[in-house]
């Protein structure tokens, strides 16, 4: 038996466990094949039927229509900072982005080589401490870019603004994708570094409605168009089928548990469970995000009264099996990110742990 | 005890036994860290040990000394053959380019975008059945660029051409990667998608002489710059944690075997099996490649008299476990790819299984 962690990383992260044995036990012979994955060609008819049975999960679990399509790319949502405005600026319009933290600034800043940017909303003055409000994108800008939630700082977007019916709206979900129900006819192109909700480093996901596959210019290169990968299903080179088939098992379990609103209820109440927390600790344990409507309901961010004690709990922690508290850098103390596949006794274990560090050193 | 057969795909490929094993024995704890290395951190130190090993061993293999760093990218080949002409291009300077097939046409067409190509030697006018020889790149031209390997033809170079000493040459060595021992000083800049010889798809090793890491245009995208990568040792974003683990396992199961020089010895006596079937049969076996000394280690790729009996040989193949020897559909027939971890016990049962075909059907 297998010593297993909590962990609480903020990405790579957690993986469902029945998703890992099924891995291992096929890892020598997939599909019948006689085969690993990483050994079938991606040409090949048993390859062929997962990748689009892993694309149709995504549809069917987001609620996507056939106006869209989705790609899985390379690169992570750092490339994606290039790819979207390589893909959608336009001459003479601007690029509207919200920013919200470290990835948004990175976005803007890729951006800024293929056009005008303008930065409609910023929480920057306040540490990124919320996400603005009454944010208002302008008619006739090419696109509207936010992040959907900042993995960091620990803020996440509940209701995404109301953008004008001529402007794409553009998400970054690599830490939120399918972590609630969204709208998905509200998007035009999502994208996410699969590492935090649905599978392992190594590919990314966007889904992109399909009238802007061709306003890429035509002197882009090949490999940072949309239209290519979308023209070939995501086979005009070959794909990180060991990534994808991982994904299509986490959207396999994630379906049979009851799709995207199941893992929401749960989410939710992992949440709640843990602010509660914070919020009753009389102030030992403090919120990076001011505004509760901001907080994240994936990366949960909170400081201690000194960086001693918070180097002490996250050691007495790693010592109980909770794994990966440790903050960023940038915003220091504590982080549980409590993704998808983090189960409830994790962070009733992690809240226990608490109660009890603060019983001892208040 | 799983099924196992006997793989010849193009790639992604056949791995080592013992590697698969290892990573299915690890699968849920891995490096003693209660997790899969899929879900670790990849700014922890289990990780970074591992990420850094793998760089060390591929340098250690082939001979590279510290003037040159290695580094994990993602996209594949496809996505070198945009960032090798966005890096190494210079206004004013020819870049020079050998035609040898499909992959080196792709990477001329991308290069194309940055500047002016010039194609020094092709063998597209005799269907790529040779590689050129007496191939001659001028001084200051940008760089020189070959494609090592080619997977569809079936030609390698055996001897790469001397390069002016100003001439940075710039090899994909996506199918050839560590098939036999190199001189590893003559290269500048060296790519390979790592799913033929090294690990499963979904990473890209390159390996580049440090002196050209800062001629890159500052106003190139991030990600797309070679210097964004190698100062941060492949880490300045999440990397494809699982497909480095496994190029990992792949490294130290080559160091023990004993390095490149025992799959080179390995690799020309089992290609010398095949090749000798193929050019005693009288003519039934017929070699794409005319030219003997252009013949891949790697590819062997061979025609029927009739396309009937390339299908039924196909089948046959098949079900005595002998699977992925199609040809690409651009040169028919068969294509037997021997990569460093097919065993010669398979090329054995394919030679056999050959005669057989050929004596109840001359």
């Amino acid at each position: 038996m297998a010593k297993r962690v909590f962990n609480f990383n903020a990405g790579p992260a957690t993986l469902p466990v029945p998703v890992l044995e099924r891995a291992r036990d096929e890892m020598l012979d997939w599909a019948g094949t006689g085969m690993s994955v990483m050994e079938v060609s991606h040409r090949g008819k048993e390859y062929d039927a997962m990748h689009h049975e892993a694309m149709s999960l995504v549809k069917e679990l987001m609620g996507w229509t056939d106006e869209y399509k989705v790609l899985w790319l390379q690169g992570g949502a750092s490339m994606q900072f290039l790819m979207v405005p390589q893909n959608l600026a336009v001459p003479g319009k601007p690029m509207e982005y919200v920013n919200t933290g470290a990835w948004s600034k990175k976005a803007i800043k890729e951006a800024k080589l293929f056009g005008d940017v303008k930065v409609v909303a910023s929480s920057e003055d306040k540490n990124f401490t919320f996400v603005p409000k009454d944010v208002s994108f302008s008619e006739g800008s090419a696109f509207a870019h936010m992040t959907g939630n900042n993995t960091i700082y620990g803020s996440e977007w509940h209701y995404y603004p109301k953008v004008p019916s001529d402007v794409p709206l553009v998400v970054d979900m690599s830490s939120n994708l399918m972590d609630k129900v969204i709208e998905a006819k509200r998007f035009a192109l999502l994208y996410a570094g699969v590492q935090k909700n649905l599978g392992p480093a190594g590919v990314t996901l966007a889904v992109i409605r399909q009238d802007l596959l061709t306003r890429v210019p035509e002197k882009a290169p090949t490999m940072l168009k949309y239209i290519t990968h979308s023209a070939e299903d995501s086979l005009y080179n070959t794909p990180p089928c060991w990534a994808i088939y991982i994904c299509k098992l986490v959207l396999d379990y994630m379906k049979e548990k009851g799709g995207v609103a199941y893992f929401e209820r749960v989410n939710r109440e992992k949440a709640k469970v843990l602010y509660d927390a914070i919020d009753s600790s009389g102030g030992f344990y403090k919120g990076h995000i001011t505004d509760k409507d901001s907080r994240s309901l994936m990366n949960v961010t909170f400081r201690l009264p000194t960086e001693d004690l918070e180097k002490q709990i996250i050691d007495e922690a790693k010592k109980a099996g909770l794994v990966g508290l440790k903050g960023h850098r940038s915003v220091g103390g504590m982080r549980a990110s409590i993704y998808n596949a983090v189960p409830m006794e994790g962070v009733k274990k992690l809240v226990e742990l608490m109660k009890d560090f603060q019983a001892k050193h208040q």
